[in-house]
């Protein structure tokens, strides 16, 4: 296939990108940083874990947000879970204004970032790589502190442009699986090397 | 604080970690690739949108998994999101054993990836970037192909350790947010950037 031809049939425009990704399901977080003495945040999506030893995370943030720039100053952030009584957060977070009004949250006291109080759970990060990619920036953050606070959590999830809870009929475990993303397809059974 | 008491304080076990990002809920994804003429492919959490304009993806896949190599090598790989009737696909993308048995595909005629014929949607991507993290590599794709299958998608879902669905019970759309992982916090409302 000559050059203009394979570069006309690797055209995807934005919309019908979009129209297909909108259907990857995902948790809601909020990513919170401090920018110039100011408590920053967004709600976030694109957050996945890449290690567990060590511990590691990535997010994606705007490359033009506060809270990407709080982050690439401070070299720090925090991420939270969102239960699916939340949505408010996720919205406040989401909107114009101030992200933190009302909001109960604590600062960490090694990093200094802000760390929300009425969340499922959270991950303090220390930023090990920042990689620009388009208008994003990924952050990899190796975790220095975590907690779950809800014993029995319920998630609020993103899909196809809306929020939504998990379905309340839970399924057997299945077996050791991990969420990290990536299955040992190496010889090992499932995610069973975690 | 001294460096000895920052550092006991900065010790997150694995296990610690893993309590805390089980509850991270993310859409099901297999990966495809091929390997030495081969077709391979794993299940995958660790899967996100990172930008419309240019149409990019993250995948971040362990380091020695056959899969891995084959995205090294060829360049190219297939995400496919999976139904919540594709549960089976899952846990067979995630066993030991042969991956593509039973399985209906057809092979990308221009990258030579495997796509799965019977799931949500997929995107075909080539990849830009290669980042090793820890045991892991994040692949940054640039989507050549995409194609949502089903009119009304129900998508599988991972949340502790369990396959788990989506609630039926959908809220009105939350505008123009979209699922990339990041809001626009620097004057513009919501997500509406998009």
């Amino acid at each position: 296939m000559s050059q203009p031809d394979r570069e006309a049939r690797e055209t995807v425009s934005a919309d019908n990108f979009r129209e297909v990704i909108r259907h990857l399901a995902s948790g809601v977080t909020i990513i919170t940083s401090m920018s110039q003495g100011t408590p920053v945040g967004m709600t976030a999506t694109a957050v996945c874990s890449i290690s567990a030893t060590p511990p590691i995370i990535l997010v994606s943030l705007t490359t033009t947000s506060h809270t990407a720039g709080g982050v690439q100053h401070t070299g720090a952030f925090a991420v939270h879970l969102i239960t699916d009584s939340g949505k408010q957060y996720a919205e406040q977070f989401a909107s114009k204004g101030d992200h933190f009004q009302g909001v109960s949250y604590q600062t960490d006291e090694v990093t200094g970032v802000p760390v929300l109080n009425d969340v499922l759970g959270h991950f303090v990060c220390r930023v090990e790589q920042s990689i620009p990619v388009a208008d994003h920036i990924l952050f990899v953050g190796r975790v220095v502190r975590c907690e779950l606070k809800i014993k029995e959590p319920h998630p609020l999830l993103y899909f196809d442009r809306s929020y939504r809870k998990i379905s309340p009929v839970s399924e057997a475990k299945a077996g050791n699986l991990e969420p990290w993303g990536s299955t040992q397809d190496s010889g090992l059974p499932g995610w069973g090397f975690f």
